[in-house]
């Protein structure tokens, strides 16, 4: 039942266990995605001062919001009196603070503590260091990305390496102006499967011919199996009767004025890890964010993102969405099949990986890694 | 984002994993519910003898019932042959004997071994052993207390003490004659969140301010965030302009005649570790028991119990029901509030307790001291 | 509450936590469900070549078909490749392959893997070694029983042997022709107990006047409390007035014409351990299949098996179904009752067997062997 040696073209996939464990996961909430660089919320959703969202990072509810300078703030969603959650709203908007529905500790946008029950009886307790705690915070893409480890990580070396090593270089991905792009649509998945089989499912296109009939036809080279992410800087090419990035081939929209003419007709993909992919075609570009929930549950929120006068204007965009939106439903249906396996006593070494998938392998030693293995 | 020392006006509370660890819990069952004197079910409710009410006290499910010469018994609610629960339903009555549904063993109304199959041919099977296993029960205040301790502590060390330590005496109690009302209205909450919570919550009033409207109204003092359970036999005075102990402060129910005239129009608080508060006011006691059914869920039965002759004649309490059941809500849902925020490493070494939430602190030690930290 | 030496007329059960322990039963999937010989569906839910069932062995799906030889097999339902499942649907039918629905690894119905894409640019990819992993196969009684050890414990001492302790020898049972029969009726119950509480009840009679009015109209001898099982050889003889096994006594079906004499007008029940439960009359025999699903949760599979015209006819098997299915529910209810006691500290070292029940405890040495204590 079990393989001692594999044969050249294969190599072996992490063990069942990494897709199972509850041990497993709670380390990687701990070492990767509460000390990683993590995707939490689009800017534009928080349009003014006191706006604000809450998000789930690891284990931790973060709140999320605009200060009145407008620079975008994260705290952890919990008052430093006695833990009650501050919001426990998905989003919303306060005046000028945020106070405890408790014991009315109330704290500024910015987070310092200004006003509590006999807060002046008690001049020893100090404000700032008595506010919110504080999570780091980087815009880009118009993304707010969060960061609870202590000393955050350099970004330029995580999350822009990954743009570097997957299209060569980061301005590739400026061309696609993505923070200026605007929300045409979101949809979110409840995926019932550990985050990492979505990442593999992502990372390779040995699966597209099987599951994905519609962007196969967009997309021919997909059918011979191998992604986009296979070979730096590739990007994918449209098929010579197809006009645009659509569930039937049909035009698409508006072209993205500041991309270059050799990637036009073209898709172009980026894993970032841990948690976002990011996609893009001449019209549009398509983000994910994961927000793994336990062992076995992820939930994915994806959004496409077009010119802005393409959203202002009410544009036709539902088959451009309904592409993505079907490999997304084949993917994660994909990946719910798989995860009940993960268990299986001959699934305890692993799967394998062919050819096609071997870059995947980079995948598992990055994770194995980050957990200490 | 942690304090190492604490300014002299804080306290730290119990660390957060006290409020979600399934092990702490455990061993608050064993050493807390299944050790202390635990208020089960109100005495009235058994109202001849075979009636039966089973709960759960701990881990385990009690049945009590009222034996033939009129007094309570409570025995484990598990047949002695191969553990059958006896009684499955909340409550109920029986004629003259207890038998298990499974293969007919009949035990009295005292818990002895009568009958079963083939009885006559086990001679050696003695019937007093292997009857019914007893708990400890004791009637206070129109309840019955159980203890599932071999060797139950004092009633009057534990349960009594805490009154004293509160009203200075037991006899201040004594005056509502709580064992001679009659039960006006029961409400059964469901709260999301660990017992503990419910005490810190129910032992402060730097809340009552925030949450409590109607209440603050009613007692103008609770919103400088005293509460009533701060100073040994102090009782909340009623504003000026208030009638009753209602939602609108309009009038009340018929006064109870025994209480001073000290207590007139003030209301009154007992902590009863582990599970027990009882609020006292000129025409009504309100009883509050907790079962403390997992780390993050507590069922609470609130009684409200009038003069019997108010309950008979089938005067109007809604008003009078109202106050406390919206302060309930209030509470039980600031309480739901928390404890997400207890698994936050912003809370794994507590939050923190205002001046006027120190006595807070001494529940945490005697919770510590109680679980063997 | 304890008791440490029983008398003779008692001998204790396993203590309460071998019902209630996830790690109890862990052990249990392991060197029990998934070591021993399962009884896992029946040969004729498989009518031809490419028909599948999958079902639950210990913590494994299992792909149960029909191969073009027309002898069955049974996988690990995992394909070799990144391990989704191969068959999600509990039957089915493929025509000539399995062809998994991820990456489009096809397997013949041997196992064998026969195509993938790009397979053969993979020539060092032996098709054997990376078919479907495969499982031990023994069809007897018109059943499927499947191993998952790599070394099959003997069937004939395994299975046929708790045939010949019950009956004597297995002729007895091969006069009723199982194999032959056809399936009248199929029930599924999803009992939330252990499996064990399921075998215990199933070995004792204990019970029966108690809690099977229906069954001991009809078996007067069962209101003794002594099982068919008891007694080496022994049926249960009809009562005088009895003229079939019905609800309500009145005639059955057309005797199965190969039984014996002396088997006519008698029940017969043996326990083949672990899962299977087999149940002769003159004109039907009863199969129960268990499956242990958790701790505390077992499905079991009953079917009512009928001489082939019987079933062909549509002859009407209602009164004759309905006596055991009632029977059952009566049977699960009480193991049902009984699962929550298990954990009770006055369960801790276990219940008491009655002289009538002292056979069960044969059934708890093995179980006690079989998972090494």
């Amino acid at each position: 039942m079990s393989t001692t040696s594999l044969p050249p073209s294969l190599m072996a996939t992490l063990p069942g266990e990494h897709y199972t464990d509850p041990q497993v996961f709670a380390l990687e909430q701990k070492r990767i995605f509460e000390s990683m660089w993590f995707c939490a919320v689009r800017a534009a959703d928080l349009p003014k001062p006191g706006a604000f969202r809450t998000v789930q990072v690891g284990t931790e509810s973060i709140l999320i919001s605009r200060a009145r300078d407008n620079s975008i703030r994260a705290f952890y969603n919990v008052c430093r009196h006695r833990g009650a959650r501050i919001c426990t709203e998905e989003s919303g908007e306060v005046k000028r603070a945020f106070q405890c529905p408790y014991h009315a500790w109330t704290y500024d946008l910015e987070g310092k503590l200004i006003a509590a029950p006999n807060l002046t009886k008690m001049p020893d307790l100090d404000r700032v260091e008595y506010g919110l705690v504080n999570v780091a915070v980087r815009e880009w893409l118009g993304y707010v990305w969060v960061c609870l480890a202590d000393e955050p990580p350099s970004f330029e070396d995580t999350v822009l390496a990954e743009v570097r090593t997957r299209l060569g270089d980061v301005a590739s991905l400026d061309n696609y102006d993505v923070a200026n792009l605007a929300l045409g649509r979101r949809i979110v998945y409840d995926v019932k499967a550990n985050w990492k089989l979505i990442v593999e499912n992502f990372m390779e296109c040995y699966h597209c011919a099987t599951i994905h009939p519609e962007l196969t036809e967009v997309l021919p080279e997909f059918a011979d199996g191998y992604a986009a992410q296979y070979y730096v800087g590739h990007g994918a090419q449209f098929g010579d009767d197809v006009q645009g990035f659509t569930v039937d081939g049909s035009e698409g929209l508006d072209r993205i004025p500041t991309i270059s003419d050799d990637q036009d007709r073209r898709y172009y993909a980026i894993t970032i890890k841990p948690q976002v992919f990011v996609n893009m075609v001449p019209d549009h570009v398509i983000v994910h964010r994961m927000f793994p929930l336990a062992v076995d549950r992820t939930v994915v929120e994806c959004d496409w993102l077009y010119l802005p006068e393409v959203v202002a204007e009410g544009k036709d965009i539902s088959r451009s969405v309904e592409l993505f939106h079907r490999v997304n439903e084949q993917d994660f249906e994909a990946c719910e099949r798989t995860q009940p396996s993960m268990s299986s006593r001959t699934y305890a070494k692993g799967g394998v990986l062919v050819p096609s998938e071997h870059h995947i392998g980079l995948f598992h030693d990055w994770v194995r890694g980050k957990i200490g293995e």
